[in-house]
């Protein structure tokens, strides 16, 4: 992680995961956010020319020069079958704010163990929809490839911080702290959704979509709660469920 | 397709493709689904030995013998990369229904050349959900590898019927026809969707994610609405969207 000269240091002992490495974005709505992004150190640019000069004003803004390259050279970087669009950037990762750091007043979503990185990326992009001020997700049991997340997020992964963190209850706990209700979804919950009337903002659960919430997670839960629609098989892509539920809770 | 015998013919000049050939279907969820299907004719069954352990219930009960053999085999009749979990099951492809013949007082989802299986089977899932009478896609610019969509339906195949039409905007008279009113998701419509007024059972339409409706499509639409949600970036990943559409137009 980055951390800027002066800035003050975490309040308590490390929740996350040691540095990561450098990290690949490609796919143009990304790339292009990533590039956008004054907070996005951006060490290099690879693209073919078409993409460059469609590009060519935000590579040039963000003080860079692309390397020019044909789409089998940005297979070879982005990795087999990545779909890269032409264009492939590698960056340093974002710096991941503390949880005491957050927002006031926005919404939080936690993942306990949802792997599949086009979930993810798609929950991340409902996040930076809904204005939450974070996406939490457990360090191990996440998704592995980080850039695989990146793309699916379509440049919402500049707009909503990733933290990563070793112990999930430990953040749920930090988020009590914070003064936010923290609200598990469980198919198998007493009360629905609208149901649930606890002040604050709120920070949201979810499970990966076989194995639900664990024990720890849904016994750190203020409340939880399940969506009840009307059709005959109510089980929901995760990301799916997860829209849903910051829609029902935001009801702005 | 397959009529049975004695069924009416179709009312009108057909707006369907030709037969479709013997398909796929592999995955736990949506390999289970497909047995307990009374309408599903499965013509073979191939599972590992402990799939087919696990299943063996449902695979007599459906009056099958399943095939053994390894993870190796499956991956060859699955086809490269397929998330088979172990079983794959060939299949006869479900009769499409007749728009004139859909369920009344339940709501549709039309897709105007969406591509992506993942995101089709994510949304055949909220369709089940929310108690769809059908998916209506169309016939091209739509998922090509129904296996993929069906694994990623987790189920929902089978009871939210897919029909594919070779013209999207008569599809859409027809559905005026049977009383549906008719509503296009556009990120730059006049109102929201909680401002739609419209009495009756809705179709939803959505377009690709990058290029939204076709002209045509909007042309037939009865309203155009949008999705306004409070975040900096409104870019929704298009399965969520049609959840979240779902949802605020079922607020049953």
């Amino acid at each position: 992680m980055t951390r800027k000269p002066g800035s003050r240091p975490p309040k308590r002992p490390s929740n996350r995961p040691a540095d990561r490495s450098s990290e690949l974005i490609y796919g143009v709505h990304a790339a292009s956010a990533a590039l956008a992004n004054p907070a996005r150190t951006v060490q290099s640019v690879t693209a073919t020319r078409n993409m460059a000069e469609r590009l060519a004003e935000i590579i040039a803004t963000a003080g860079l020069e692309p390397e020019i390259a044909d789409p089998r050279a940005i297979d070879r970087l982005a990795g087999d079958g990545a779909v890269h669009q032409g264009i492939c950037l590698t960056t340093q990762p974002l710096a991941q704010p503390d949880i005491a750091d957050l927002p006031p007043g926005r919404p939080v979503v936690l993942l306990d163990q949802v792997t599949d990185p086009h979930n993810v990326g798609a929950i991340m992009r409902s996040c930076a929809a809904f204005a939450a001020g974070a996406l939490i997700t457990t360090a191990r049991h996440s998704p592995q490839g980080s850039a695989v997340l990146t793309k699916a997020a379509s440049g919402a992964a500049e707009h909503v911080p990733l933290i990563k963190v070793t112990n999930l209850a430990r953040a749920i706990e930090e988020l009590k702290d914070q003064g936010f209700a923290v609200i598990g979804l469980e198919g198998t919950a007493p009360i629905t959704i609208d149901e649930t009337t606890l002040p604050g903002p709120f920070a949201l659960i979810l499970g990966a979509e076989d194995k639900g919430l664990r024990r720890l997670t849904r016994e750190h839960c203020d409340d939880l709660v399940r969506l009840d629609l009307p059709g005959p098989l109510q089980s929901l892509n995760v990301s799916n469920a997860a829209a849903l539920a910051l829609y029902a809770l935001s009801r702005f």
